[in-house]
């Protein structure tokens, strides 16, 4: 049950196109809104849908990933442990503003009397692209194209080409390229999602100076000392006569061009910028990088840039694309609109993690910086399942990255007095960054996340070398943590208990016997003692090494096992469900009957205290454990939980429609299935969550991943074999998507009728089919007839057969 | 079980005197307790005991009850109805400080060569004085005198008497008298208990000026606007030739004096001080009456004020002495040690609230702004007891200043989204400035202790006009809150249940049916409906008065007494005993044997987390339970929960051992009973909880009166119905003490085998000795034998008959 609705842009905003997000008309109210939907981005560098002009701003932002500031967080009272250094993704210079101003006055969308507007995101070229139209105070009519990209091929680099047509007279066009760095404000207000501001300035000049169509410059941050080099470089190309000038300063730098503009010859402009970062190579290192860059780019020219660009987007869309034909008779959406949707949100999946290379997702990708811009568990849950499929690589190069924090994790489980590792539940840095440790700290099963995904990964790929050498290491020591948390309760019949803990349900923290956490942690207890025994039989050299690094006892291997055997997980006789945790059951019900819509999200409209005594659920906790492991649930089960718990969740959590959508199309609630589908899909493109101006909501975009793969296409994956139960939503007439399994390369078409499963690379792969074993050859596609099964109204008793 | 000693200093520091508290070496590594140990303070004004010098100072301090400035309290990660004004208790500029130079050589305490040093509380005259022989470097000996008091009668004044007499030769000596403000400082570090320091300058010079030998000042804070007037003013005696310059500035001013000392010739300084504060009157006005308080005191002089100040003490002693006579048989303890911790205790009672007029008791009294100078339950709990059963008028003042808080308190139970009203924990101003929840505006009881205090001084006054109508308004909003709070759980079979708060144990938070809290709800449900009842019946004017304020509707009574009535106390069947809260069985029992002595208090030593999720109490919680609503346990119960609670807790609470020598008495535990009293008697002297430093424990000091009373006294006033079972420690051999009862004064006499009673004011009083009626009058004391009952170790069963 969703309490609100908040479809903000209308339909007309976004014209029906597969590949194109297309805004027809500026609208100032969307301002906010779409700074962040047209942002493009490539995981190492970001830029939010900015005006090229710089102004109207709603938040500026070209942000790059692990670039952060840190800060002491004050804490109105002290207590031990608690975290000490917080942590803010900071704005890089602006290196993407052009302004123009044609017979001295400035292009201001909003004041411009535009005959023409049309912006684009183009997802198959990897490109924003721009026309105008302007009509001047004076009556020149000046045509301006744009096209901007942040390269995937070169991550340092993002280009933009700026072409001005005076079309009906002469004029002086004066156009003032930039890069500058803006300060930023202070903010306040009682929201938690948006990112701080920063009173001092963080980002110290250190260098800055100009050479021709050249402006370089470097900073480092005030406190988190990193390192900064970047630069803008130009062409300029025209039969107009001109002269330009350029300037740097401590702010940053500009090139100038002044132009005679005669009637209908273009002028265009090829900006060039890039960015380097570094914690430790001086600033002028840095510039001289960025300079390298820049000799390459403009030697390269746009043309070849953006060719490189359209290659990379190809093969990721040949790799991950996700095809949904409507019917057209079921749904007043057209084709089109669906699939734009679809590939909006796979599109945002890539910009932020495309080239994250050494460093996580953030939660925002590089589209805004709220939550501070912090990586969270999002990247584990909601976002490797679809990397693991489709870029194993990069799943890879973030399972790597969490390992590279793994001593920061040791180090904070001894200042929460455990042996083992605690992963930070939000971070940039590797520290601990959570200012509010009931929904923060307290959610120990980040670490079981953390592991979750690794098995996942696993046994996705077959890498068994990143289980070896990381895996192994990431699982002795969170398994070590959970050994020592938990206790073995008498009052629970000698069974294994974590107390004082908060699951993925921020209205309901720091609980008893989490059920999400306790199965999770079991899981991460069992797959650890598996890996080390296996290593023990049968790579004794291997075991040597990692003793070495975690002076592992043997004898603690038979600990997991026990704690995990024993694991308590929540059963409440009368209500046949699994109860959220200890005390859930106890509650009284919150008064949803008497909470109007404007109450939600609760969080921002009740203290803590309120939340926490009722019972009321933020988002997917024992639904997302029954997606997650679903295995150790009968559907009637799973059926029982969900009823119970569907009325309960309000979706206050960006992180709740899609498992929720998951869930419903296995019970066969396809109508629930779809609905909640749809919040999954529009989550930013409507503004669902009323926050998207922060930046988009890259855990939902990979829920929509999800909702396709493991929801309609009823995908599961427990223990690596791969099986499916498809099911599509009326509205649907077929499903098609591409998935990267140990090195193959699976198809699955799914019709209304029948599935095809086509092994489009690799020699021979196993999977299931409604139950039944199917073995894939290269040889030609498998078709099956799909087991048909009724829809049920939610409430209802399916008749499915025992599925478990 | 106290889990660590700090007794910190020897015996040699406090000779022993029972009426003066004496310090006879100056010991630079006592400086920071004895500063608090010797402060002065009427419970308007207060001055830590810094030395008149100004020099060395640990914490300097003169605060005025109430006299904050404001802050906007930073969260980390900010939430919807978070307390958002921080208030702290600040330092007024210093007026005690005279300097003293002798051959232009300062003296400074921790250098100078000291051939004689004596320093006095005296308890009795209500001064601290101070005496001193310094051989100068040049070898003149300087005796060096000088008595400090803040004086009860007036309570905007405070006096020193200042004489300096150089015995062995003739010297230039300079007399140099300051009223300065001296800035604050920032401070850091994770002790919540430590006030907060400013890096902004909180106390703006308004105006300052100088006439004669008087120096006069304005300020006003900078946040909270309030506006502070205050003076010296001077008067020399001596045969030496002298000469003086007096000059202000915006930090205050000075007075001078160069005197031509001659040998064996007195020079004696009156230094008169003295504040006045507002929340409005401008500082001129204030500055006005700053004056008027000099020229009446220079008229009077030092000597009238000070036999005003006897005459006081006088008083308070006879309605509020403790008399110990220790058995020297069974005590190392001479008498007049034990006799001069107990009087050092009342005193600062006296100074924390004689003439608190209009505000409310500090946590540390005005000797220091240790938690900010908040008003906390210490009042109504811990000092309130004391003050209705000697001072009634001081408690009337004190339960009068809550009222006046009543409707800051229903606007916060609104953001709280509840209705009635909910008292802040902790505050000056009235606004909640608790910056941590959990241990902070999670603790509800607040409304039923203030509630439980204003029964309790009703019953023992029989001021009835007070509780129809400041208390009665009280009572519907405290009661509207309970009956709103809580709800009926089906599961608790239909019984009314408290969810999500923190009951007077800081190391379970959050927690559902606070057993405590549950408690004394019940109690303030059944009150406010026993009072509106009555008022309906007996007085329908006033009740009608009542509607008018609250829009009481008569059918809100029958919902108080019904889940009065259902109201859920958790009960384990299997242990025989009550639950701390309904989760407090479920948790590890905390590994006692292996926390090392010095990692308690476990709050500077743990995360929240850790200690949450453990069974381990900070503070007496169900034994104060057992203690305030005594006659809702069978002795047999409060054995049974004693035992079980004594081992799990930490004592890390000042407020903690005095409760639980009080019940481990009752039990007949005596050795406990003594081993707890022996704590709470020296939590201060002895610096127990380690950090006197910011200032006295006044709830401690309270609890020792209790300790005495309750405790060894075995009074107790369920229901305004007072009675007694003394049982004296081994170590004692008589134990007197003074009550004040509905304008009555009784004195109780309690020997080893017999006890007296004696009604020495009013005319007639019905209590009970040991379960019978003794009806006492003026004619003649009641004297009677002791119920001779063995004493028995901790773990024994008591074989007293079922005295419920």
């Amino acid at each position: 049950m969703l309490h609100r609705e908040r479809l903000k842009p209308p339909d007309y905003v976004y014209p029906a196109d597969e590949w194109k997000l297309i805004e027809k008309r500026f609208y100032p109210r969307f301002l906010e809104q779409m700074e962040t939907i047209f942002s493009t981005a490539n995981g190492y560098l970001g830029m939010r849908g900015n005006a090229d002009e710089g102004t109207p701003v709603y938040e500026r932002g070209t942000f790059i990933n692990g670039f952060h500031e840190t800060w002491p967080i004050v804490y109105g009272e002290e207590a031990y442990g608690f975290a000490r250094i917080g942590q803010t993704m900071v704005s890089v210079p602006e290196s993407k503003i052009i302004r123009l101003y044609v017979d001295d006055e400035p292009l201001y969308l909003p004041t411009a009397n535009l005959i023409e507007f049309e912006r684009v995101l183009d997802m198959k070229a990897g490109t924003m692209d721009r026309e105008v139209l302007w009509e001047t105070p004076a009556g020149k009519r000046v045509s301006i194209k744009s096209r901007r990209l942040v390269s995937f091929q070169h991550r340092h680099l993002a280009a933009i080409l700026y072409q001005v047509t005076v079309e009906n007279g002469e004029a002086p066009v004066v156009i003032s390229s930039e890069l500058v760095n803006i300060r930023d404000e202070k903010r306040s207000g009682v929201d938690p999602r948006r990112a701080k501001g920063f009173a001092h300035r963080v980002l110290l000049p250190k260098l800055s100076y100009n050479k021709d169509l050249r402006v370089v410059a470097g900073y480092q941050t005030s406190n988190s000392r990193m390192t900064l080099g970047c630069g803008i470089e130009h062409a300029i190309e025209t039969d107009c006569s001109f002269s330009y000038k350029s300037k740097s300063s401590d702010d940053g730098g500009k090139v100038v061009f002044s132009i005679d503009a005669q009637p209908g010859k273009p002028v265009q402009l090829t900006k060039y910028m890039t960015y380097h970062t570094s914690r430790s190579a001086p600033p002028e290192e840095l510039c001289e990088r960025a300079e390298r860059t820049l000799d390459r780019a403009a030697t390269h020219g746009f043309e070849r840039i953006l060719a490189g660009q359209q290659q990379y987007l190809e093969d990721f869309w040949r790799r991950s694309d996700i095809q949904i034909e409507a019917d057209p008779d079921k749904t007043p959406r057209r084709i089109e609109e669906v699939q734009q949707v679809v590939r909006w949100n796979l599109f945002q999946l890539l910009q932020a993690s495309g080239r994250a290379e050494g460093a996580g997702v953030p939660v925002k990708g590089l589209t805004g910086n709220g939550y501070e811009g912090h990586y969270f568990w999002d990247t584990e849950i909601y976002v490797l399942p679809f990397l693991i499929y489709t870029a194993p690589r990069i799943a890879r190069n973030l399972l790597k990255f969490r390992y590279s924090m793994l001593d920061k994790a040791r180090q904070r489980a001894r200042e929460l007095n455990q042996r083992g590792a605690l992963f930070p539940w939000r971070t940039i840095s590797g520290e601990e960054a959570s200012a509010y440790y009931a929904a923060g700290t307290a959610q120990y099963h980040i670490n079981a996340d953390i592991m979750y995904a690794l098995k996942k990964y696993v046994n996705a790929t077959g890498d068994k070398e990143f289980l070896y050498r990381e895996g192994a290491e990431m699982l002795v020591e969170t398994a070590r943590l959970w050994s020592d948390l938990g206790f073995y309760s008498e009052r629970k019949g000698g069974k294994f208990c974590i107390h004082g803990v908060t699951g993925p349900d921020e209205y309901n923290t720091v609980v008893d016997n989490n059920t999400f956490t306790n199965l999770m942690a079991r899981e991460n207890l069992w797959y650890a003692a598996e890996t080390v025994n296996w290593l023990a039989k049968e790579q004794p050299a291997r075991l040597r090494e990692l003793v070495d690094r975690t002076d592992l006892d043997l004898s603690e291997v038979g600990e997991w096992e026990r704690a995990a055997d024993l694991m308590y997980i929540p059963f409440d006789e009368t209500r046949g469900i699994n109860p959220q945790d200890d005390s859930f059951l106890e509650k009284e019900v919150w008064d949803f009957e008497n909470t109007p819509a404007d109450k939600y999200p609760l969080l921002l409209h009740h203290h803590p205290l309120v939340i926490y005594r009722h019972r009321v659920i933020k988002q997917a906790d024992m639904v997302l454990a029954m997606f997650l492991l679903g295995d150790e649930f009968s559907l009637e089960q799973k059926k029982r939980n969900f009823d119970y718990y569907d009325k309960l969740t309000t979706g206050d959590s960006s992180l709740s429609v899609g498992i929720q959508s998951i869930i419903a199309a296995e019970l066969g609630y396809m109508e629930k299935a779809r609905e909640y589908s749809r919040y999954a899909l529009l989550m930013d493109l409507a503004d669902i969550g009323g926050n998207v101006s922060h930046g988009c909501h890259i855990a939902s975009t990979g829920a929509v991943w999800m909702v396709c793969v493991y929801g309609f296409g009823g995908m599961r994956d427990y223990d690596g074999i791969l099986s499916f139960n498809p099911r599509l939503p009326d509205m649907a007439l077929r499903l098609r998507f591409p998935l990267t399994v140990r090195g193959q390369v699976l198809h699955v078409d799914v019709g209304k009728e029948s599935v095809t499963y086509s092994l489009r690379q690799g020699d021979g792969l196993v999977i299931q089919h409604e139950h039944e074993e199917i073995r894939l050859s290269p040889v030609a596609p498998v078709v099956v007839r799909t087991y048909s099964r009724p829809n049920y109204q939610c409430g209802e008793r399916p008749a499915v057969p025992n599925m478990r």
